[in-house]
């Protein structure tokens, strides 16, 4: 079995020492009593659940599988995945950072983030039946009806009930403007819903008393194409008015998907056959509705992809300790052994460091964007409010795809750590590959993430607010253009900046001539600007190391941070100099290409 | 199930219009009858039976893999792997590239290497069992007695037989040197062997009446180390004088691995109990014996990568012009359709491209190296024959890791572009991603090949052999200097091999006074070498379509070459610049990280 220790310091250094939330928290009324203590203790005690609990059902949950009884419609979990989920609503987890109004222990969603990270290290698979659920949840908080919200969200908070979203049709997945799923008012005020969504992740299983099926579907009157959809909630089954279950809803599995990998999650064909749902928000503004639920589930699946690049560093490091394999180029260094552990290789260390630096880069982005969250809802400034808001919708594809592209490259370095060990199942590492694949498609392919950075967040607004993180990074060269020590962190970020800057604006000029410009970049682009985030935030974490060392600090932590960040910027953040160059090289070399695409 | 057509058009391209292959055979004794006509008659066979027999049995030899009775220790492949197999022997394949003195078909290692790349794309793990046979039949054509050759050699080339390579122990992979398996003289002059051996590919099968185990392990007198080790024939029943069968040996399959992919190959745990042997070669000269058939092996699973890639740029470029999902960016395509095809995406044709580009420039190294390979054996003048197989000593690591890196980059490319579609078994994307994987692995990890690259075939020469190859660079660049159209793919290559010359020479001193400097270079390296190889080569095909262009060929394939060699030029290659940054940044910030891997 894998191993894992939760990065609790390291978080901890994220919040307290980077972030510094809790000074923060104290202005914001929802916050104010939140404390260091309070954070951490949370912390702990969700580390022990991830570690406990939830990691030694990982690699079963992969063997196992989900299994659909065709008679019943009903799907059995792994083994113990209902156990877990049990323990887990027993602890109180799902109403973490839910609204107190609804039962919820209203902790800051940075506090969330870091426990979701946890349960990503531990289980992915397990891991989506709750994130579904929240985002339900958060669908239903932000545009459900007062009787909807009292109906459904005390038992979403409580974790009685589990949520999903139904988007997906066989012939539509990141095109929804196609998609053809009915719904016929009936007197009553309800909706008859008929048709087949599928890829439902935690479509259907036997951990919760109740499904709550966030659904997309066309009214009769609807405009064609994307403004013509609306949301439903489809339930299990039907609430009476009181709030206890009523009969079985026209609403189930017709399939489960055989897939690469998180097979412990059941991936759902969704069959609505005349289910009786409830309209959610305005007709037709479905798509809007369903936005906020896939913005927050687009930055939980880059949290994901961090789950699993720790969790595989954290293996990758133990065994590159353990295993004993050739000597040292520069002389045995475990002269009593057989041969030197695997770490003396300065390729191995490449593989580890990639690793490390991805993660704790992540971890850093994750959390400031949990924390602008946080802002975003419960600043008192309205302004401060508003430019949270925006600032995070720019960092969000940048999370969901340079995270999960940066999780398929650690996974496969610290899988490739392991040699042909790595490829045995038992070892678990080839599972933490498989498992982050998918976070590079769902909820939005890496590529729809970079049109929606490039076409709508930077251009979309003239790089307005690019150009408000652009003043962070002068801030910190601001604060820092004198320290000599900080230079080989600054400098780097400060000269990408400058080319984004030229880069972004030559990109708008020339994708007003000819948008196939944009598209034929902005994968390149998306993946300069997480550089650029993440060089920002590297050069923020050795800032805070330089102090504490300057200041005494021996605690070998902060070296570790100084060596991670002198890596980064060495060897991975390089990277974006070919980029440029990629993306500069237009949509002709990619479009004039009908011959060799015959 | 994913389709496949075999790209002969391509091989012929490659064969007879780049390297002109059948012009030089006339000058080989061996190979003088072999005619373009012959070659293309053998392919159009051979890619019937890839596409006919193997590929139906690849998604169903994955899902179904092989099973081990543990009371007899025998393996059972999938359903129809048998069969498939035993129309292989029917047809003869496995003799094609054999001696004709051991009832070989005596065609060159081309025509082999291009039957190869169909049956991988066909079937990787089908396709391991022969391969693994033909690298036997190697080891003992080069270092057997004549009577092991007697006995051996005409019932492998037959496939009456196959073989395996058994190296690996649990404490050791990539350092043999630890070996422990034992071999004892006996009075009869054979050796009684006990010892244990993992990740044995084809190690056990029910597709041939024996199994042919080169086996290496440790005289009792044997020097610690990789010099004590020797090799050995271990057959699964002992062969008596005349050749047929006699009793059943000590060796026998102890487990089965559970992998990430290549399900359909049996990855055997072997247990060698007493089991009776025969040397090969010189005792304690095991390794070396061994290394021809790894090298073999090595540029085999390059081939590997290759025919995965071309498969999985089949069936992605298929699904793009099939799915119909949003509308391009610069107006609808498809307008009588509810959406366009995505091929009309930009990143869509990115990803494609690459995966062609890659393909077809994988192609041109392998099959160049194939003909060097026919040199070295074969051509009239020894001059011509030591320097071909130089190198080919240089290339094979290229062909290796770049070959399976290129491979996973375009096999998870290709299922990228199926969206949701791709993670989901039926569709096979994802297996070509599973299976692709291993080939980074097995065989010397792709960072033992660049260390192999780096330092022994570069700069164990003081760069002898690299300057050769800088040679048929410095050629083109003379042949093609003034012709303008050719600048675009020449330029970037003379320029990159300038760099490496410098580059090369600084990683020289560099690593004299500090050896890590090579382990910390040396995988960048190798990617840079393997774009400037296959930069070359595209500068090459590139040629080769514009003078057909030039007179007035309007097939549109040499339209196609010049697209892809473009893109390739232009999205592909610039990573080079990226590469040799990172590579710059010494060894210092890889082994200066004890804080940071503490």
């Amino acid at each position: 079995m894998p191993l894992y220790n939760p990065p609790i310091r390291d978080m901890h250094f994220v919040m307290h020492e980077v972030l510094k939330v809790a000074d923060e928290y104290k202005t914001m009324p929802r916050h104010a009593e939140v404390d260091v203590d309070t954070i951490n203790a949370v912390l702990e005690e969700g580390g022990k659940f991830a570690s406990e609990v939830l990691l030694p059902l990982n690699i079963s949950g992969d063997e196992e599988g989900c299994t659909l009884d065709r008679d019943t419609h009903e799907v059995a979990t792994p083994k113990g995945f209902k156990q877990a989920f049990a323990q887990y609503v027993e602890g109180g987890w799902p109403a973490l950072s839910c609204d107190p109004a609804y039962g919820g222990q209203g902790l800051p969603i940075v506090v969330n983030q870091c426990f979701f990270e946890m349960l990503n290290s531990a289980n992915q698979a397990w891991t989506m039946y709750p994130g579904l659920s929240h985002g339900a949840y958060e669908a239903l908080h932000a545009h459900g009806t007062e009787e909807q919200k009292r109906l459904y969200l005390p038992r979403l908070t409580s974790g009685e009930w589990t949520g999903t979203m139904c988007l997906t049709e066989p012939h539509c997945g990141t095109d929804l403007g196609l998609l053809r799923t009915k719904a016929e008012p009936q007197a009553d005020g309800t909706y008859r819903i008929t048709g087949q969504k599928i890829f439902i992740s935690a479509g259907e299983h036997d951990m919760a008393a109740n499904i709550v099926h966030l659904v997309l579907a066309r009214l009769p009157d609807a405009p064609a194409g994307s403004k013509g959809i609306s949301l439903f909630i489809v339930p299990k089954y039907r609430i009476q008015p009181d709030g206890t279950l009523g009969e079985r809803n026209g609403v189930y599995c017709g399939g489960l998907e055989h897939k690469m990998g998180i097979h412990g999650n059941a991936t759902a064909q969704i069959v609505l056959d005349g289910a009786v749902g409830t309209l959610v928000g305005q007709p037709n503004k479905g798509l809007q509705a369903m936005f906020v639920m896939m913005n927050a589930a687009r930055i939980g699946v880059g949290m994901q992809s961090l789950g699993l690049t720790e969790v595989a560093y954290q293996n990758a490091l133990a065994y590159a300790k353990d295993r004993l394999q050739s000597r040292s180029l520069s002389g045995p260094k475990a002269k009593d052994k057989p041969a030197d552990p695997i770490i003396v290789h300065p390729d191995v260390r490449r593989m580890l460091l990639t690793a490390k630096a991805y993660a704790e880069g992540g971890r850093a982005l994750n959390l400031y964007c949990a924390f602008l969250i946080d802002r975003e809802l419960h600043h008192p400034d309205e302004k401060v409010r508003k430019e949270s808001g925006e600032l995070v919708a720019l960092l969000t594809p940048i999370v969901k795809a340079f995270l999960t592209d940066n999780g398929h490259i650690a996974t496969n370095a610290c899988m490739q750590v392991f040699g042909g060990h790595g490829y045995v199942k038992e070892w678990g590492m080839e599972q933490f590959v498989r498992d982050n694949r998918i976070n590079m498609i769902y909820e939005g392919t890496n590529t729809i993430q970079s049109l929606d950075l490039l076409g709508r967040k930077v251009l979309g607004n003239q790089g307005a607010t690019l150009k408000k993180f652009g003043k962070m990074i002068a801030k910190l060269v601001e604060e820092e253009g004198v320290n000599e020590q900080m230079a080989e962190f600054i400098n780097p970020v400060a000269y990408l900046g400058e080319q984004m800057t030229k880069f972004t604006t030559e990109l708008g000029f020339r994708g007003f001539q000819n948008a196939e410009e944009v598209g034929a970049a902005a994968v390149d682009y998306l993946r300069v600007a997480g550089h650029l985030v993440f060089g920002y935030f590297w050069a923020r974490m050795a800032q805070v190391a330089l102090r504490e060392i300057a200041a005494g600090n021996t605690d070998p932590f902060y070296q570790g941070k100084l060596q991670t960040a002198r890596f980064y910027f060495a060897r991975l953040f390089p990277e974006t100099a070919a980029l440029m160059r990629s993306a500069r090289s237009g949509a002709k070399v990619l479009m004039d290409t009908d011959a060799a695409l015959a």
